[in-house]
């Protein structure tokens, strides 16, 4: 295994194609453990993780509480419907609320994109050793998402091994709200970083034209891009000239209370625009699998058929994938922990 | 042990006297475990339980739940307050989700009454191994209420072993509101699978004439009923003419919610006339036991000295023999499982 | 180790010094495990504890539940919000459900004053054996704070170990809103205890005259008071007068919901007059603590730069050592049931 050098993961917008093997091998090998008749591992006994949701999520804190549960941790959740910020506590100080209880992974969401960032270097002036792991920070990123979804992909199209090279030179096309989509952020960074050309499909309101250029240079505060040859972002305006090209297509929920600010006119014309359906999917070249962050709006991004046709539809690989990545963050975390001196 | 063919317990109307055996001899096995200083079994290590509360219900999630720990499996808890139902995902899209994560067996709680077979239909219709076990849906059934009910009232009346000879021919009154009760259907299949009479009283618009004939022939999609001579059931509009006769009384909870909608004219007559308190109870000619599913409206349905009174009131009995019966059910999923080739 | 004698634990207004020790050594030895790379003990498992939080609470709840964690000790959790209290049920009710499923501890809050004595008198007329750990009780107490505090004050005058001889004849200013503080309340057994002087400081709609005599004699229904010598309690209105006698501060948390009431004029005017702040602090003639039971308002009844000040500020301290604290309790309630006989 290589080396891991990341103490908290925010975005992928600093993973090397060397960090993506590592998190991918490790999957692999925790998502091939039940045939093994082994579904618990004794890595992370006595370790802490908090869940830390200040924005609710049923799919995503499931994922890491389950992950966190075969690799034999505590956990400790936190929400906000049973919580101190009631009581007018800041999100800094819920999480070092969380740290002096002995929290050795923080697993933050929260609805503004900073927070997560704000916490990590909180801890790091403070000289202590908890990781922070972003599960989702407003429109910014959700990294583990980003991976889960590559390692679905690159399993589709190479099942022996999710390599780089499986990806390189293919087309990926994500339709539907690219502009409130943290998904679609963290899938930009990773699909490019395997070389993979990403199509943004949907209409002006919701997929800007500065979207071109979103991983031509790495973020503000962040020095070198690790990754040397990047795949290439367009635009397209039309679903079925962006399928046309397309290996690949991710589908992003279209999230209802856009509906009410104008952005889209209404459901049934987005659905004829740019929903996914087996008709649509007529207009590539190819037999493509369809991805899907969930939860599904069944009907309006993507039709109720298409979804029940497993042969096309990797959600609920996905969802699987989902505990086995991130089994392998928390043991990449955690282990480096074990080997720090403070 | 008899054979156990169900993948998933979503009635007790196919229940043969075999299955009830069956459980009940698992049951009385875990409920002496304490006695012998293990109250902790591996038998369900690494397996992964999903409670699917879409209604909720604080005794019946902890039940099952607490059954899940005693077993060594591991849980993971859906309530609608911190989920994707708010962002419009189907329950089925949410059982399917819990799945892809692993899960092998749901407990799934819903309002609406179908929910529990749609989605065990789902599954097998996919080939998929999880089971299904239904905890309460909509007015239909909720059956390991109605087998912790029969289970009590069977160890009351023989404490050495809960055969069906010990209810046969026995007259159990169940009070209330049974139009709205699935817990009232689930006792009705088990009570007179044991051969035991059942008196149903209350008003006309509480219990309805047509409950009489509710046994007399399997549900829509059944084709036979396993049972070959189950126990009466009669309509009683007086509570002092029922109890004449009764060896047994199951009272049920008075849902406020009925209460504004005119099935009821006002509480204090309702108790007046079906309350149980040690008063009505001297309309019997012997001792009975007093059970309810709780929670209790203390001094609506049942008097709060009666609740006090041990040596009649089986409540808490009920509760405590909630755990046993409910390792039971998810012990015997979770075997055949194992004995599955998929 | 000393005798333990208490079957519950409600208020510190019985606790004896050997109480005191007894917690604070069981204390030390878990908040030292992790330095030998033990962080789990097996001491509570096959336990059950219920955590009824009927007034909801983060960082109580979390820590009582991963102090038992720490223990093994199986642990089911009760909030209102997916609760049968919404169905009518009695806090009592609530406690005999989780009885009657075999908890064995039952860690309770609520907002009424009585509701841990109550339950815990009920179980013992029954000659139950569940423990009840009062976790707040209205404004009566926080016994698990009141130790934590103590024991946290202690460790910062004398690191080796937490004896009386530490406090006694120290100064400790409690600032703040002490008539709607539990916490208050049981902080003043426990500094008293150990021979402390506590001055009480705050405006009098906020600290009532009355509270001089808090601990003249034992409350209403205990006999003696095990204390033979208890600090004494003044009241003061000036922070600058307090402060310059004082060796610690516990500042408290201002409600705000009694900024509606008309007890405080407005929020910066009690700032000015009782928040603590590093100029406040320059009252003081020497370096001096400062405590706080958190949720924080920060710039309210503390700076937002005096909590970042690890030096002086000891909040985070006091989470930590609610971990430890809470473990003695926990394992002491169940090392006294291990030798009952019932």
């Amino acid at each position: 295994m290589n080396t891991w050098e990341h103490k908290h993961i925010i975005d992928l917008s600093n993973f090397s194609l060397e960090d993506y093997s590592t998190v991918f091998e490790l999957a692999n090998r925790f998502k091939n453990l039940p045939e093994t008749g082994t579904r618990k591992l004794p890595a992370l006994q006595g370790k802490l993780i908090a869940t830390l949701f200040f924005e609710s999520s049923t799919r995503t804190r499931s994922s890491f509480e389950l992950a966190a549960k075969r690799l034999s941790a505590d956990i400790q959740t936190f929400s906000p419907s049973n919580s101190a910020i009631k009581k007018g506590e800041s999100p800094l100080d819920t999480a070092m609320t969380y740290i002096s209880m002995g929290a050795d992974i923080l697993v933050v969401r929260h609805s503004s994109a900073n927070i997560a960032e704000e916490i990590s270097s909180y801890i790091d002036q403070r000289g202590l050793s908890t990781s922070i792991l972003n599960a989702g920070d407003g429109l910014h990123s959700h990294p583990s998402q980003g991976l889960l979804d590559l390692f679905t992909l690159t399993n589709f199209f190479n099942s022996k091994e999710a390599n780089p090279q499986t990806l390189s030179g293919k087309k990926i096309t994500i339709v539907g709200d690219i502009l409130h989509s943290r998904v679609a952020r963290a899938n930009l960074w990773a699909l490019t970083a395997f070389g993979a050309n990403v199509i943004l499909c949907g209409p002006e309101s919701l997929v800007p034209e500065a979207f071109k250029n979103f991983v031509d240079a790495p973020p503000t505060g962040q020095k070198i891009d690790p990754i040397q040859n990047r795949g290439k972002i367009e635009i397209s305006r039309s679903l079925k000239e962006a399928l046309k090209e397309s290996d690949a297509i991710i589908t992003l929920r279209l999230q209802r209370e856009r509906m009410n600010s104008n952005l889209i006119t209404d459901i049934s014309s987005y659905h004829n625009d740019f929903g996914i359906t087996h008709k649509s999917l007529e207009w590539c070249n190819k037999k493509v699998p369809v991805l899907h962050p969930g939860p599904v709006n069944r009907g309006v991004e993507i039709s109720s058929e298409l979804i029940e046709d497993l042969s096309i539809c990797l959600i609920n690989k996905q969802v699987r994938n989902g505990i086995p990545v991130r089994m392998a963050l928390l043991y990449l975390l955690s282990q480096r922990q074990s080997e720090q001196i403070y």
